[in-house]
């Protein structure tokens, strides 16, 4: 099982998705399901997917490594697409090209090889912003009232991000944000794994700030880990008590 | 969507349960999930229960309110078992004939009809005990390392939990923490709703602290959602700061 995250701050943007694949408890792989496309001062994209790999794997194939014919295909790939817009359209249509056996016309409607992806970054001369690109190739766009895009196992880390994140809120604490939130869903799924993967691009750089691999022997991500538990279990004791007898 | 939710704690038990039911955004009916059976000095029981209303229903018509002949039957009800774990028998016994549509012997199998149920209390002479019981009929049962128990739309409400209650929490700490495990499931899913249950019952008590009702107007809810939220926040800004350049 996956979960990707990533915030659409005023500052900029951050991205974090874990790499485990083949979720079965004695059947452990990590694959990476965040990808990057950067040409500095020109572009910088993230691309995370989750659901079936073969679709995810195909999509990337195209979009990334320009196979299949993409890179002659108008629109290109990630690497030369003129907008992000235009960098989500390309995405859903590979991922509609990925549904269709053979080739053909018929999409496959089988939800095991569904597929979501989050598409977010900057081209030069074009603002910065921040995709969901559904199985069925349509896209949803992050804004100031919906600072963050989740995909694959949401629901543990969403609670943490809807009451603490806005769109002010700074890169800094974004990224202890979403490293909580990925905690949260570590701590209830065992198929959500270590290590995880952490991109971060400050709006208008063009350039990734960090780019960045977390993995068990991340002192950092154990102490914010300990300093969250700890800080939630003193926000429990000055919290307001009941008004009413509870015991007795 | 139904969320219920119950504590197991060293001194007592927490009970907490939504009252929505056709969730519709434009039909939305209350409806009570927690039944409480209780004969002061003698038990104190609590059911709770999600899933197909037609067999939560049937469930509840049966061993709370002795219908279909089950007062006759051998174990009875709610009102008469002997002990917690043969009223999760009776509870088990009766989902399976809920779902054996005309009596047969036959059970549905269609997850339609599927319903998951908690139950929990103390019977005068035994202990007090909390278990959960599956649409097969089977069940598990909390203990001093699984101080909690959850059904319905569980996700959203899991990770406070796991982070913050042990079976040594109180009962006052345990109320505050299923209403914050309650209130993330109602911001995070708009077809789980106010008002709520609250029950709350002290270890060899043998009758209910507390059986109150939450709703919109409920000053005391709405202070500590607004309290939990300005911890969260205060808690990421004392949270240590990555290591890495995140900005540049």
């Amino acid at each position: 099982v996956t979960y990707c995250v990533a915030l659409y701050l005023e500052e900029g943007l951050v991205f974090l998705a874990d790499t485990r694949t083949n979720a079965g408890v004695d059947h452990i792989a990590t694959y990476t399901k965040m990808f990057t496309v950067e040409k500095p001062s020109e572009r910088a994209l993230v691309l995370m997917t989750a659901g079936n790999l073969a679709t995810t794997q195909a999509v990337v194939n195209e979009v990334v490594e320009g196979r299949g014919g993409a890179a002659e295909r108008e629109g290109g790939t990630l690497h030369t697409v003129d907008t992000m817009l235009g960098a989500a359209e390309l995405v859903g249509e590979a991922v509609q090209r990925a549904r269709r056996p053979g080739g053909g016309e018929h999409v496959a409607s089988d939800p095991r090889f569904d597929a979501t992806f989050i598409l977010g970054g900057q081209i030069q001369g074009r603002p910065m912003r921040l995709f969901m690109i559904y199985t069925e190739g349509n896209f949803i766009e992050a804004s100031e009232d919906t600072p963050f895009l989740q995909i694959g196992e949401t629901k543990y880390g969403k609670p943490i991000l809807d009451r603490a994140l806005t769109h002010e809120t700074s890169i800094a604490h974004g990224v202890k944000l979403a490293l909580v939130s990925m905690d949260s869903t570590l701590r209830s799924n065992v198929t959500v794994g270590l290590p995880i993967d952490l991109a971060t691009y400050q709006r208008d750089s063009l350039h990734f700030a960090l780019r960045h691999r977390i993995d068990e022997n991340d002192t950092y991500f154990d102490a914010l880990r300990t300093s969250w538990s700890e800080a939630l279990r003193s926000a429990l004791v000055a919290a307001p008590d009941a008004p009413w007898n509870v015991t007795g």
